[in-house]
């Protein structure tokens, strides 16, 4: 017997809701399409639904401890709104936490998606054996969540962990927040797909010109296929990709001093490809990397090093995901399970828990 | 009746030390040249003396709680050892804490001088009203610090808040550290001198010119009082300054969402030259600042608006430091009134006060 909670990973795309028991075993995952164009009863319609089946099926196993949501977007941790949410459209300023706790009669706990990937890889993934530790998440665009003391780091206002916005080239390419040059113009997908762009069209890079050509729906992942083929501009592109993201972690490690970067998302599978340029930017640009770097081969895995070391952690660790794309949806199972604890991080206090309907 | 403490700011030119209250009432305060000349043993000596002076002097007002001394350096925190101190040199591997202790048969605690401004200001200046904060301090470099929860953030080995090391250009002014571009390269006193300098050397700077020639000293200060008379290429410095300034604030801003950010330090004087640069780069460069800057004058003081606020702080305030010189005078002092409560940030625990010698 072992109490259980269900995390919902709420994409744009997908919505995928599981059953996780308390030591971090999944009882059952369930995947449905996000019926996003159908509007945003539909889609809480769908996911209380699937909520409501793993909670009777399981319900002999353990107590359900709660439901924990993770969500695009930033969420105003008070009331339980979307602020901003551009992958759902027409949810934003909606009380998404009230609506779904009505339709299912208990306690409901909301977190940013990134947020709750970076929960997921310190309580199961790569950075489990330490208890502060920084993650970012490289999709569509480029976000990040923070753990101190094994809590999300929240922020005076529920939106910290913007590392996507961190700024890498002062006069660099126009984002959609308003700055330039900010770290999601360099490593997201959409980045990756659009410095390919910019290449063909400059007449410099045949193989990815042909790729492009060839496949309409022309993705970050033909560009990795391609630099693992050897093609050198697509290569060049996964080392701009690292250069950018070895300046943030850099600028992070001299901020933070933390024991652990973990790189995740779905443009973390091209790790081999951007890695060693990540660690090529930290050893130059951070000289309390240098001081605390393990001492492995640089470029090398290092999660291997990610032990357990008496007296607490002395070497900084920066290293790809483990959970893949499950880690936003155990770690927001995770969140009902610690929730009490982590209410000074400002869930609201003395929340309680209920029977599910 | 009030306790007090000693707090000593050890710089590599001053060495300064002040009897404290709990209510952070100034009792004295000494100024000692810092003999770094003579030797570390003669520097340790005149501290020792000076702490004792005061010790005795007030022992009847109060209880003594220790003894706090804020050091230009990186700090081993478990042994008490400089690890790095350009300003100290002959001080880098030496057990700095050990000896002092041993001279003053009671507990001292060691701080990096950046961090122990911020604790300063976070008790008794800017930010004495909010629970989370960063420090930047402009002097002939660049430091910082970060409070969370009142308590210094110190990172896994002491090393957070280097934001001077914060890469600002990619490919910028090359930094001793071993980066490029840094913000220390455009935003120290150091930095400030250089670039009059590179102005005069383009012959595009007749007023830096004129006062360079005029002064074998030339000095950050120089160039502020020309920027104030109206001197542009003077002005133009310190627009840098705050571009600089800005877009490290802005990553900070995304990344960790605190309530306040403080700048400090003595180049943070010229705050009326530079400040205005660095709300422009914060409303472009930051949508988190932009959600939750406060409605005032951009560019305006916004010290008035760091009040409490219902519910905890949600406006984003940058703000330049309250107590100049003494911040981290008065944070060294602060150090063992919360020695205990801030244990877990990595003060040897179970450390206890003895009578002073």
């Amino acid at each position: 017997m072992a109490d259980f909670s269900i995390g919902v990973d709420l994409g744009g795309t997908n919505l995928r809701i599981a059953a996780v028991d308390e030591h971090g075993v999944l009882l059952e995952k369930v995947t449905l399409g996000t019926q996003v164009a159908l509007g945003r009863d539909r889609v809480i319609h769908d996911m209380c639904e699937a909520i409501r089946h793993l909670a009777h099926k399981y319900e002999g196993s353990g107590a359900l401890q709660g439901i924990g949501i993770g969500v695009p977007g930033i969420i105003d941790m008070k009331t339980g709104t979307l602020r901003e949410s551009p992958n759902l459209p027409g949810w934003a300023e909606s009380p998404v936490r009230t609506q779904i706790e009505q339709m299912l009669g208990t306690r409901v706990i909301l977190e940013n998606d990134a947020n709750a990937a970076a929960f997921g890889e310190n309580w199961l993934g790569a950075a489990r054996n330490v208890d502060d530790m920084a993650m970012l998440t490289l999709g569509t665009g480029v976000g990040g969540g923070i753990v101190f003391g094994r809590a999300i780091w929240h922020g005076m206002t529920g939106m910290a962990g913007e590392f996507g916005h961190i700024t890498v080239e002062p006069e660099g390419v126009q984002c959609k927040c308003g700055n330039r040059g900010c770290l999601e113009q360099y490593a997201s997908a959409t980045a990756v797909v659009r410095m390919a762009r910019e290449a063909i069209e400059q007449h410099i890079a045949p193989g990815l010109s042909h790729a492009a050509s060839a496949n309409p729906e022309f993705s970050a992942k033909a560009v990795y296929n391609l630099a693992i083929q050897g093609d050198e501009e697509a290569k060049k592109i996964f080392r701009r990709v690292g250069h950018a993201l070895g300046i943030v972690i850099a600028d992070l490690v001299n901020a933070l001093n933390l024991p652990m970067y973990v790189v995740g998302g779905g443009v973390s599978s091209a790790w081999e490809a951007f890695s060693p340029a990540i660690f090529d930017e930290l050893r130059k640009r951070s000289m309390v990397y240098a001081a605390t770097a393990p001492p492995s081969v640089p470029g090398e895995e290092q999660g291997a090093s990610a032990q357990v070391e008496p007296g607490g952690p002395t070497r900084t660790i920066v290293t790809r995901a483990l959970l893949g794309s499950d880690a936003g949806l155990y770690g927001a199972a995770r969140l009902p399970m610690v929730a009490d604890e982590m209410v000074s991080h400002s869930y609201p206090a003395g929340a309680k828990m209920r029977k599910i309907i």
